[in-house]
């Protein structure tokens, strides 16, 4: 018997061919096909814990970290707020279709700019099954196809999340080569889906901060950069000393290990003495670690000095640097230096300093007075996200469906020649 | 005497540094900038004059072909004309501060989403020293710093517009750093600017569809792909014949060398005999050559055979490729197959079928009755052109002022943390 099987390339040619018809279903069809696939998960959970359960069973033999192992499992209640997800998608609004311009111009020509699918997205991930389904799921709801590559330890489970929802789409009508995954194909995999220029309209890497910068620098297709965050927070002079503590204890230790977790404090000399002592006690209490300069250590007990490379990091963990700087102008310029251009914000009373602030800090989400941790699809109100763009093109910080959308220029004449 | 000279990264480094003064310029200082430098360059014409004959001749020595020539040519006329377009580049309205998105989020945060300039466009492009004034001042008029790429036949007359320009930021107490020329650098700056990540926002190629590819494999800088033109027209089974004429040979001969000029032109098999031969006499008085299909071949005079090549080919040129189709759906399988996605128009009298044409051609215009030379960013309204992006991400289409911003979100609280 001879196996068939088809290589990386065929399958992106058979996505860029289903990406038609998925272009052109209307919202309600989309939201029932979502509703399909959730259904289908529920209906399948036993299938997906069990090849779950190969994938967790080979990564304890192959030593995979404790958080790496918690990442990847998936048990009943996972699979059903995966399946709730993607409900939750169906409700959303069609990216698709919204009339973003219209003019009459020379002769009476009519121009209508419209919303349209970006066609195919790919996406390269790590081992977190629950990606597999939410870029399926919201690529789906935006009239795309897409091509996953995740992580090849997760490789069992998510074969068999897109057995899956492949079948959903085939029973539902629409062509199941609407969803790939190129994890069979290893690294040549995630090579060939950076470089199917013509194949993939976009790439959206998920996961380290050296998986990203990796398909950045190699990819030739277009890629949203979901970048990493050495988010900071500058508590000014006039900086109220309840919100400092409130915010800085948020936004650190709320939930340490995601991009919008805050990894630097910078706080005004003249406000150090007055500030330094309750922020350090409160994050102390929360558990955290401050690694903090010289005037840090002498304000705060249990301050480990810090060294230049504090600056630069993004700990992702209870850790958070903390640095004295002289005034505004130091801030803005630490910040310049060091920040990844996620999410910045000031604690100030102070409104021109906070005006500055806002227009002079080049990052995709710019605060007054609140918690990094807002920097969010879900706190935006954008129903569901498919990642923080820290790029400048395109997308800018949370992206929504909208952002998994192009545009099209309508021309209607009746025999109009350009004079 | 040891002469200091900066290089690429260096300069790259300066620009990036005077975009943030460029970035914070209010409207009216932008606007009176750009008159500034339209009055140096006609009050320095002369000196432009005379850098460019360095160049003609030089370029004559080489044995530049005559349409190259006449591209790089500057004359007192010409230059006037630059310095008129930088005058319609500053009467345009402010991309920079438009509010584009509205919300109060948990306990009263508000959202606002503002468009903020980019920072340093980069451009790579051919020996037109009009495309050295045009970006620059396109650049500045959104508050980008800019740093230039021309080709190096034109890099007197280049050195010279930018010197013009760079003393006139001066004069206007504003860092002449904000505009470069790597030009001196040869192929090594055109390189340090493709992987200039960090320092460029983004690069604007111009030019061949050989630049452009190169432009677009090799940048890690995101590029904003400004693409070749396998432009189509469709006659469809019910198109008017006096459309179908006037709109062929408008698009076709009004202007051949640019990229909305159509390259082929199809035609439904039920028409044929009723269109072809008034529509080719039509292009053979405007000194068109048409490479045509047997069916074409029978139904005019003077058809040169097309081969497979032509259909995929953009002339550039008065040559025209035409072949008989079996209908809509055959029309779009061609369409698909060949098309650049730049601009492709259906003459019909069926409204059905223009509305399945709009739906479901991929291009970044798409047309009903119209010609295809409408795709324009003067035409479209937008008082200036950066190019016409065929890529999908961030701009699709004739780009105007908005598509060299970015955005970026401001959130103003009251302390507020995530719950």
């Amino acid at each position: 018997m001879t196996l068939v099987r088809t290589t990386a390339r065929e399958r992106m040619v058979l996505a860029r061919d289903a990406s038609r018809q998925i272009g052109l279903l209307g919202d309600d069809k989309k939201a029932s096909l979502l509703r399909a696939i959730a259904d289908a998960i529920e209906a399948d959970a036993a299938a997906i814990v069990a090849a779950n359960a190969d994938d967790l069973a080979r990564g304890e033999r192959d030593g995979l970290a404790p958080g790496l192992l918690d990442r990847l499992r998936l048990d009943e209640a996972r699979v059903g707020a995966l399946a709730g997800a993607v409900r939750d998608a169906a409700a959303l609004p069609d990216p698709v279709g919204r009339v973003l311009d219209e003019r009459v111009i020379a002769g009476g020509v009519t121009l209508t700019k419209v919303s349209v699918p970006l066609g195919v997205v790919g996406s390269i991930y790590e081992a977190r099954p629950n990606v597999t389904v939410d870029i399926a799921a919201l690529a789906l709801r935006s009239g795309n196809a897409v091509v996953l590559r995740g992580g090849t330890a997760a490789a069992a489970s998510n074969a068999e999340l897109v057995r899956v929802m492949r079948e959903a789409l085939a029973a539902e009508g629409v062509d199941p080569e609407a969803i790939q995954t190129l994890d069979d194909e290893g690294r040549d995999g995630a090579r060939e889906l950076m470089h199917a220029r013509g194949l993939i309209d976009v790439l959206v890497p998920r996961g380290s901060a050296q998986l990203i910068e990796t398909v950045v620098t190699e990819s030739t297709v277009p890629v949203i950069e979901t970048g990493a965050g050495v988010v900071h927070i500058f508590l000014d002079e006039t900086a109220r000393a309840d919100w400092a503590a409130d915010i800085a204890v948020n936004a650190k230790a709320q939930r340490p290990s995601v991009c919008n977790s805050v990894e630097t404090i910078l706080v005004h000399r003249d406000a150090a003495e007055r500030l330094i002592p309750d922020v350090a006690a409160a994050l102390a209490a929360a558990g955290v670690t401050i690694h903090g300069d010289e005037t840090v250590g002498a304000l705060a007990p249990g301050v480990v000095p810090a060294t230049e490379a504090d600056w630069a990091t993004e700990y992702l963990t209870l850790d958070v640097a903390m640095k004295v700087v002289d005034d505004l102008d130091d801030a803005l310029a630490h910040i310049r230096t060091y920040s990844t251009h996620h999410t910045e914000s000031i604690l100030t009373a102070d409104e021109a300093n906070a005006e500055r602030f806002l227009a002079e800090v080049d990052s995709a989400v710019v605060m007054v007075n609140a918690s990094t941790r807002f920097t969010d699809g879900g706190e935006f109100g954008f129903g569901a996200e498919v990642g923080i763009s820290t790029q400048k093109l395109h997308a800018r910080g949370p992206m929504g469906l909208p952002e998994l959308t192009s545009t099209k220029w309508l021309a209607r004449g009746a025999g109009q020649v350009r004079a």
